[in-house]
């Protein structure tokens, strides 16, 4: 192996496609050289990377020869096409969409918690989505502390998780109602400004967004723990670019003490403690957005329960809940001499 | 008894007096004659009713002679101060601030829920926290499908719980930070626009704010429940008038059905049903805002417990989480012969 990287990205011009690149010049990440792919309509599109224009190129299934290692950020449907000519070509793709992540086959993976279930050889490696990612962050280090039973999570989501176009919208459409003008939905559903709403993707029939049951079912599957119960509830709040999450952990036995929780969270990688009850500063998006850190904050013991803590979590959707959390799998793979 | 009222209201100038003002005149309330009470620095405001000019006079001891029924919104040091005088002089008052609203010999009362908690001749009678107040119109009806157990809820509130100018800094920080210009909080204690954080008061020695607090225990005592377990986390979001809140309740034996619990809200003063799963068309602020009832949606079985439910409620902070509650309070006297 190489220990500068033929790279690709799928999805370049997105809100995530661009995150790639910034992270790629800031971790210095070992880039011997880059495609930038995207869909027909983003083709021919200049991107700049280390001071070079780069023209995005439009996908094609032989796109991928010569590729080591290829990020997909392009949706479910693009990944589902296109993976498999990537994997033929050799490439270790890390995929950025739902597509497999609940394939049993393909390990779905946040570094901190469970780079180990990648299993020697396999070059397809899912990236949870970012609702979990974050949520996570702030409930695997717990159960050091104790076996978890049960997660009860409301999420305050921002406008980045339904990309680009959907943060532009927020902007113009708050624009727009602040000059006394008619606010209208394009790419959301609903109004946005100074509004928020459910979580707008299909409910199923037990009355679960889509959002929702991912979150369950992916967290389930990164902590290993197929039967953790955990209550959803996905929220849209007019935020630009970071998700907060309100989340309740029940253990079985006692509940670990405040300092208990504060130290494991002190000790571990990938979240910055912000629990300052004095000045009452807590894990705020503003401060989140641009951090590859998820923050962790509101500790304290559930009074409702005897076993349960509370504590709020905030983390870049678009860095540790997506592109960040991608290129950290790669960066452990070549650490581990397996890319 | 007189079938028409010598009314003043206190705190007239702020953004839960103008709400009076406007559901005296919507809802034909029996006003003989109006009397607009504020600081010093308030005083000699001009507001209108019913076309005619009232202008605003600065609060004294003796502002209460010959007043039927007051109504109190000027902080709880205010009203500490006056709702003796005002008692003295025979007015019936509706204390809007958190001033009395634990004092056991003083009603907390959300009408459609305790009215009965009201005694013979009691005339100081406290109107609930906002939050409080709509989580209840959410939870005080599911009582008859079973005994609650416990509440879990996290809220997503608006601006207008911190007063009118909180409501201004939100829209002209939000101004200023999509003409690229700087945030700056002056009114809140970080910044607003685009941005969320933990409701700004202060954080006790279990790390609970004031305003979680509140909802703790006023919900306790609205309810009779004094022992029951109520989980809470509150936050500000960037959204002007209503609050919304995610509530989980876990009932002792089994779940209702969904169907159970729609049919409840269906048949439940105040509260109306927006659960559209198949359109994703839930409770929203800016359906909520203007808007008496408290919305409800998002009705689910919670996955991660035996015998607990889900669902969203929107309300606004402003009318059923102040004005309106406090209106409908004394309605509901003067139809029972009692004021």
């Amino acid at each position: 192996m190489s220990s500068q990287y033929h790279v690709a990205v799928l999805g370049a011009t997105g809100a995530v496609g661009q995150e790639f690149l910034s992270l790629f010049e800031s971790r210095d990440f070992p880039v011997r050289s880059l495609k930038l792919l995207a869909s027909a309509r983003s083709a021919g599109t200049q991107m700049r990377f280390k001071g070079e224009a780069v023209v995005v190129e439009e996908i094609k299934p032989e796109s991928f020869e010569g590729i080591d290692v290829a990020f997909f950020s392009a949706g479910a449907s693009r990944s589902k096409e296109y993976a498999p000519h990537a994997l033929r070509a050799g490439a270790t793709v890390i995929d950025n969409s739902s597509a497999f992540r609940m394939d049993p086959s393909v390990p779905l993976v946040v570094p901190e918690i469970n780079f180990d279930s990648i299993g020697e050889g396999q070059r397809l490696i899912a990236n949870p989505n970012c609702s979990a990612i974050i949520m996570l962050m702030g409930v695997a280090p717990l159960r050091k502390l104790g076996k978890i039973e049960r997660v009860i999570v409301s999420t305050y989501q921002s406008a980045s998780g339904a990309g680009a176009s959907a943060m532009r919208e927020l902007e113009e459409q708050t624009k727009a109602v602040l000059a006394g003008k008619p606010a209208e939905p394009k790419v959301m559903p609903h109004v946005y400004a100074f509004n928020l709403f459910s979580h707008n993707t299909a409910i199923n029939e037990y009355g679960y967004n889509d959002e929702e049951w991912k979150v369950i079912h992916e967290s389930r599957k990164i902590l290993g723990m197929p039967d953790l119960r955990i209550n959803a509830t996905c929220v849209r709040v007019p935020v630009l670019r970071a998700h907060s999450e309100s989340i309740t952990v029940e253990f079985q036995g006692p509940a670990p003490t405040e300092d208990e929780v504060r130290r494991v969270f002190l000790e571990s990688e990938g979240v910055r403690l912000v629990d300052d009850r004095e000045n009452n500063v807590f894990p705020m998006p503003l401060d989140a957005s641009g951090q590859g850190d998820v923050l962790v904050g509101r500790i304290r013991r559930d009074l409702s329960h005897p076993s349960a803590i509370s504590l709020f979590v905030v983390g870049d959707q678009l860095l540790k809940g997506a592109a960040l959390n991608a290129v950290q799998i790669a960066e452990k793979l070549m650490a581990a001499g397996r890319l």
